[in-house]
């Protein structure tokens, strides 16, 4: 019955959301041996002017390089 | 002071979360006590790609029936 | 499939979260038909000491007259 | 490492936000003695029509005089 | 910077989070390509008296049979 | 009707607590113009087992040294 609340920086395409969903999945089942069925995992996009570390937003931040996964 | 926060599949038109809102609210001045003034409810709609059981996004299951209330 | 997230001060016994949770089961049936087994209902309790408005712990306030359902 | 989110009436500009993004941490400093790198604040925008008081939506009701730092 | 904030039953002992927190983070590395200081995973316990499904709490079910990684 | 949820680690006291949620609703009413009465900030306490970063729980960490306003 673990429920993951998975906030990220928006902009993820649905593909790499399925296979994290899977991965995370995979990752309850293995650790604590529930049920696929039994794991929910809930997406959070978050824009880059919604998040801010030490006081700064993201969107005021130089871009960090891309990452894989990441939307073209 | 409760405050319930609600997650649903988006879609749900206006209507149903007003009327959704009033019944949550009256469970809980009837069952808590609570001055309906007091309770909060807040909604967060969540896309079927970014919610997951089982591993498996419901964007990637073939659609359920449609219900009372949900967008046409 | 709706989850709702309620808070709500610490101190309700098991058997008012039981009834309350059964009453917003009920409305989310009722109002979006979604089947009652696609319903999750998780309690937050929050200490009085915990949970501020207007900037003022509740712990700090004179206590509220006794509601019902509160534990005695 | 306080993490903070914030639910707010969607609508203000990333200004408003930043300026506030800057508040939250520098408070969290000032009272926890928190390094301003370990504070994080994300911000949830709530559409009038997802927020209830009372069992009714904010979007059902008399809009408020502006404030100052609401979009115009 | 995604932040799992995951709800799962009380009673996993330690190691077993401890354990859960690294498949997770790992997962996050894989599939996103985020750095791993940069995955937060909060856990959130949850009592079997604080959780419904279908309108019933799970204190009032019978017991599931034992899991790898329950507390004994 | 700005709502703030506060993770922080466990072990703060409530004293320390009173001093930040009045500072947090400061800065709100200061930024956003919201009645002070309108903003509510709800603490959760997160224990060092529950938090892990780069995948590995606080808990599991050497001390950091100790900070103005922690629990002595």
């Amino acid at each position: 019955m673990p429920t993951l609340h998975v906030e990220l920086f928006a902009g993820r395409p649905p593909a790499v959301k399925a296979e994290l969903a899977r991965a995370l999945t995979d990752a309850c089942v293995a650790v604590l041996g529930s049920p696929a069925d039994a794991v929910q995992v809930v997406f959070h996009d978050v824009a880059r002017h919604d998040w801010a570390t030490g006081g700064v937003l993201w969107s005021a931040r130089a871009p960090a390089p891309p990452e894989p996964g990441a939307a073209a």
